[in-house]
């Protein structure tokens, strides 16, 4: 059961060791995650490859995204956002060491797992 | 076509009369769209009344968003999401006056029209 109502910007964690993932909602096609980092990045040779597509939106903080079709990270700061589709391979090389890294993901697509909560809401 | 890649609070116009909707993405059933009201409200007696699900998210500024189930409006503030699930209907009471009200809207579900740009993308 995903709650409906929330705050992004509230019950950070402030002495995590590991990146926090949250979902703030599941339904069918579409999850929407709160991501918050603490200068980790994506282990070495490490690269995300999902057969769904992501929209980020960096909310605070910073961070280097690199996709394995470009030379060079593409850095995001408060308020850019992206698009990577489906099966583009990527990694995170990069986030802020010095304050925390709030990104919005919006998975979706037909490959998208289906929730396992049967989409129930609280209002 | 709609640019995959932007920060989303650059280019908001300052001297606005009407609230402005810029659509970020649109994929098969799903649209995200960002939204800037300057002290709007919906009309009197107007109601959004959608046959698909919408999750807002406030960015900046404040608003009043009133469900004709419900007696008053919940304020929503910056970081506030909500899920506004399909055919319940609601209206936006008031916008913040002092500063612009920045949306995340992101619409979803097998009702949601179809794009009408290809859904192409670029990068």
């Amino acid at each position: 059961m995903v709650d409906i109502i929330g705050n992004i910007f509230e019950h950070i964690l402030s002495e995590r060791v590991d990146e926090e993932f949250t979902d703030l909602l599941t339904a069918e096609g579409i999850r929407i995650e709160r991501i918050v980092s603490a200068g980790q990045a994506s282990p070495p040779g490490f690269w995300y490859d999902q057969a769904w597509s992501e929209w980020v939106l960096v909310l605070s903080g910073s961070a280097g995204l690199l996709f394995e079709d470009e030379p060079t990270p593409r850095e995001l700061k408060r308020g850019d956002y992206l698009l990577i589709t489906a099966a583009r391979r990527h990694r995170v090389e990069w986030t802020d060491a010095t304050e925390p890294t709030i990104w919005l993901a919006v998975h979706f697509g037909c490959s998208l797992p289906k929730p396992d909560d049967g989409s129930t809401w609280k209002r």
